[in-house]
């Protein structure tokens, strides 16, 4: 069960230093959540480290506080903390190596908002209706009676910006909106946020993603995509490529074939249609959500899309899609998800 | 001078029938706000019609009401009308070939949010401090005592989100955003929308796309980044092709050549600095705002670009900018207008 406002504050006020750490992969709303609630200690009074265990994207870094945030791969922490909350993390070994820095018998706050998110801490704010994590801090803010400044401001902006797909995926409620609404008034720059996170982005990137594009193909009558990117074109951050693939009109299956070695493939599959994705990939030992699943495959390219061809035309026939019919499932997210998130499965990795 | 609302439902509740239209090449706020507007004279029992000279973009026809717009191009009016309503036009001639569906001496409103609109209407309305027409409609609504029904919701929703860039521009303000929570109350769909609007690609452009990116290429440093699309490989919609270019790190100005046929191109520029692209697009003959320009080139390709480059490396010098700051000049959008927006020569036509 919650807490309440007033539990978390006691706790959040007691003494010693508080370590606070996100998921490694972080994504916005974890990064975001971090330099928010960071602001919010602040105004607390409460000692704190931000601590996460993994590379943070350089694009975030116009976050007022993101210089505070420590990776522990560089830069690893030798003491033990007696206090710890953790942001985002609908588990504790998503926060990785940061579990060498809790002291056994510290005390936990968990704060969260996945569907799958479990109660481990000694004090759980869990709200699976919050559009992001920074959502749940903005609520809190006003319980705590914390003025909202630039810091906090950005980190819950950034935070549920991202986490709704810029105000597309179905987490994007009335609520969500009009918070962000609040947080322009606060002086939050919107221009300036979508441009560092979504329009700079690396010369290579681009480069590949014209090769990968070269690649695309459609069938079973347009309702299948396909893209690949070869090994020799290969570059971080190709996350993203599966939506060229997804977003074509009367698509309704996408896979993105990332050769990320000679003969290993990491699959990304997206529906847009009542096709379950993740049923496919569990056929080749993956899993994932109903819309947005993966899986790894070592072996020949054309062995691949052909059983993945024929496995999607399997589906295609069991739920009677027809080429030509308007497929835009509503909302580009994930759906929910069909078994425990796989991360080492999980194309999101 | 702006009408009060009082005058403007007394001319909305006079006898006869309205014409109601917006620009032609229509954007989500045009006919958003056509659709939007017609809910709310359905609503007042206001017998109109809604129309465009143009095409008007299929994506939008999950619009509730978008059958309803008749496209004079394919069907012309006959008769001639003694009231107008002209939405989102800055003057007059961009409604184009609806101007002779006017009779002389008929009254005309004007509701607009352009900076450089002109009150050229019997009554108007304009307010530079909305993000977008739609904006205006949504305080209207309120001041009719009018229920922003799904046709209304849907229609101020689109309008305001494609204006505002999906959040992204200057004029994405705090009200605005907080219109839409509010809209998103009153039943709209955002991933619905977005996935209409943004991710429902035709085939052949992301084709176009893959060719286009593969010429990517930087020069003076980083500073500047050009993509091309030859004539063999050109489609429609190939508009938001320079954003690729703009959108790469440290790029400072970025122009897109399209080559409309054998030796003509169509060029738009964009800049992310304080360099100022319509003067650079005067060079050439063309025009258009500080950051977003464009112009025609009769010619051969390597003399545009040798020409264009040395325009480009003179605006840098004028301006300082050196390689690897981290250039984001703050909104995408294109900036205060150089001068009258000059539709022959802009790159948006």
């Amino acid at each position: 069960m919650n807490n309440s406002p007033q539990e978390i504050y006691q706790f959040l006020k007691a003494d010693g230093d508080l370590l606070v750490v996100t998921h490694f992969f972080p994504d916005g709303d974890g990064i975001g959540s971090l330099t928010a609630f960071s602001g919010m200690l602040d105004q607390l009074e409460v000692k704190h480290t931000l601590a996460i265990d993994d590379l943070i994207p350089e694009k975030y870094n116009f976050l007022p506080g993101f210089e505070r945030i420590r990776n522990l791969r560089v830069q690893p922490l030798d003491e033990l903390f007696g206090r710890v909350a953790i942001l985002d993390a609908g588990s504790i070994p998503r926060i990785g190596q940061a579990q060498t820095c809790i002291e056994p018998g510290a005390g936990i706050l968990n704060i969260d908002h996945h569907l799958t998110g479990q109660y481990y801490g000694d004090l759980n704010l869990i709200d699976t209706g919050a559009s992001a994590t920074a959502e749940i801090l903005y609520k809190l803010c006003g319980e705590f009676g914390l003025e909202i400044d630039q810091q906090i401001a950005y980190g819950l902006y950034v935070g549920i910006l991202t986490d709704t797909g810029r105000f597309r995926f179905t987490n994007t409620t009335a609520r969500s909106m009009s918070i962000c609404g609040e947080l322009l008034g606060k002086g939050v720059n919107p221009g300036w946020v979508t441009e560092n996170i979504y329009y700079n982005l690396p010369f290579e990137l681009v480069q590949a993603l014209a090769r990968s594009l070269l690649t695309i193909e459609l069938h079973h009558g347009g309702l299948v995509c396909l893209i690949r990117l070869d090994h020799g074109h290969r570059t971080d951050d190709t996350e993203g490529f599966v939506e060229y693939a997804s977003s074509i009109k009367g698509v309704a299956l996408a896979a993105f074939l990332c050769e990320i070695d000679k003969s290993l493939f990491k699959v990304s599959l997206r529906s847009r249609s009542p096709v379950d994705v993740s049923a496919v990939a569990r056929q080749f030992g993956g899993g994932g959500h109903l819309k947005a699943a993966g899986f790894r495959f070592q072996g020949g390219r054309a062995e691949l899309i052909d059983r993945l061809l024929k496995e999607f035309g399997r589906q295609i026939e069991a739920h009677d899609l027809q080429p030509g019919v308007k497929f835009i499932d509503v909302a580009g997210d994930m759906g929910e998800p069909r078994e425990e998130w796989m991360l080492e499965w999980s194309d999101r990795r």
